[in-house]
C-alpha cells in the first residue's frame, strides 16, 4: 500500500494509538471502537476515524476496528515493523533513566549503545549495556544504527549532533535543553518537559476529569 | 475577558506558542506572524490562527500578532500569570534530572519541595532544594502547592498519589511507567518519552527536514 502525506499531527498521535491497540490485544480484544480509541487516546472519535482514513483503514459500524490489522498498518506506517536500534550518547541522570526505561521494547526499539565522556563510566555496564568512550562515536556508521538519544550537557549538544550526523544517524531524539542545527536530511524531535507541566494549571482551574 | 472552552490539542500547544513568543520577545521582535510561529512549533498557519481565534486574539494582516499582548493572553489561559509551586516526589534518576533542569523557570514554575524515602538521601540539598521524607507528604496541604511530578518506581505510584491527592494536589506529572487512577479533581498527564522517539522512524522513511 502506498500511503499519501499524513499530517504531523496524526503522525504524533500514531504511537498513542499503537499503544492503546496494544493492550487491547494483551486483554483479548480482537475489535475496538473509534470511542474506545478516542477515549484512550483523549481525543474525540471523529478525530481518530479521520487519522485512520489516512491509511485507508475504515472500521465497521456497531463493531470497530480489527485491532491486530490496525496495529500491523500503524507499525508499517512508522516503520516499527522493524526492530530499530538505538545509541544513547550522556549517561547522566537522564541517560541512566532511559537505559532503564522498560517502554522501549513495545515499540520495537532497542537501545544497543550507550556513550559518555566521563571515564569513570566508560567500560561499565548500565541494564546490560555497556558505556562506550563518546570517541567511538563514528563506529556508529558501521553498526545499522539510525536513531540516538542526545542526553549530554546543552554546551556539548551541538558538536555531538554533528558527530552522529557524520556517523550516519538520521533520527535524534534531543533532551539537551538548547537548539542545535542538523543537516536536513537528520530529523530531530525534542524533549521539553516543561511544556506538559505547563499544561497542568489549565485543567486544575477547568476542573476537568482526566484524559 | 471570558474563555470558552478550548479544545486539548490547543491547549497542549499553548506552551509551545508561548515558549516560541518569549524567546521572539528576548530577540526584541514586538509583531510575530501567523507563519513564524507555524514555523516555531512545526505546523501550519491556518492551525495558529485557529488556535488564537479561541481566546479573542486576531493578528493584523501584514504586521501579525502583538507579541507581548499575545504571551499575556497564554499566560492567562494556562493560568501562568502567577508562580505555580511544584513538589517532586522520587528523587533518582529522572528526579534528579528534574531538579537540575532549567526550563521551568520560563513558564513561571518553582520546584520548591522534593521527597524520597531513600534514608540516604533524605536531609540532603540537590539544586538548593531540601530532599524531605517522603512521609511528610501530608504537610504539602499547608504549603500552597497544587502541583507535584511523580518519578517514583512504579509500584510506588498508585500509593503515592493517593497520598498526594489526599494531601490537596490537583495536578500531576506522572513519569512512572504505569496506569494510576486519581479523584476525578485531580488531572494527571502522563510522560512517556517511547511515543516520542516512536516518531523517528517515520520521518527518516520520509526523508522529511526538521520542523
Amino acid at each position: 500500500m502506498k500511503y499519501c502525506k499524513v499530517p504531523d499531527e496524526t503522525v504524533r498521535r500514531l504511537p498513542f494509538y499503537l499503544r492503546g491497540l496494544l493492550l487491547s490485544l494483551q486483554q483479548g480484544r480482537l475489535c475496538i471502537s473509534s470511542q474506545e480509541l478516542a477515549d484512550l487516546v483523549g481525543i474525540r472519535p471523529w478525530q481518530v476515524r479521520k487519522d485512520f482514513s489516512y491509511f485507508g483503514a475504515f472500521g465497521t459500524p456497531g463493531v470497530g476496528y480489527d485491532t491486530e490489522k490496525l496495529v500491523r498498518e500503524i507499525k508499517k506506517i512508522l516503520k516499527l515493523d522493524v526492530v530499530q536500534k538505538v545509541a544513547l550518547v550522556g549517561v547522566g541522570n537522564v541517560g541512566s533513566a532511559i537505559l532503564s526505561y522498560p517502554g522501549f521494547a513495545m515499540y520495537g526499539f532497542d537501545v544497543v549503545a550507550a556513550f559518555d565522556i566521563d571515564h569513570s563510566k566508560i567500560g561499565r555496564k548500565v541494564n546490560n549495556i555497556l558505556i562506550e568512550d563518546v570517541s567511538n562515536l563514528a563506529t556508529l556508521k558501521h553498526r545499522k544504527i539510525n536513531l540516538a538519544i542526545l542526553a549530554v550537557p546543552a554546551d556539548a549538544a551541538q558538536q555531538t549532533a554533528d558527530t552522529l550526523a557524520n556517523a550516519g544517524i538520521k533520527g535524534i531524539l534531543k533532551f539537551s535543553p538548547c537548539y542545535i542545527t542538523v543537516p536536513k536530511k537528520v530529523k530531530v524531535i525534542s524533549i521539553d518537559i516543561a511544556t506538559d507541566l505547563a499544561r497542568l494549571p489549565y485543567y486544575i482551574r477547568a476542573g476537568r476529569i482526566n484524559d
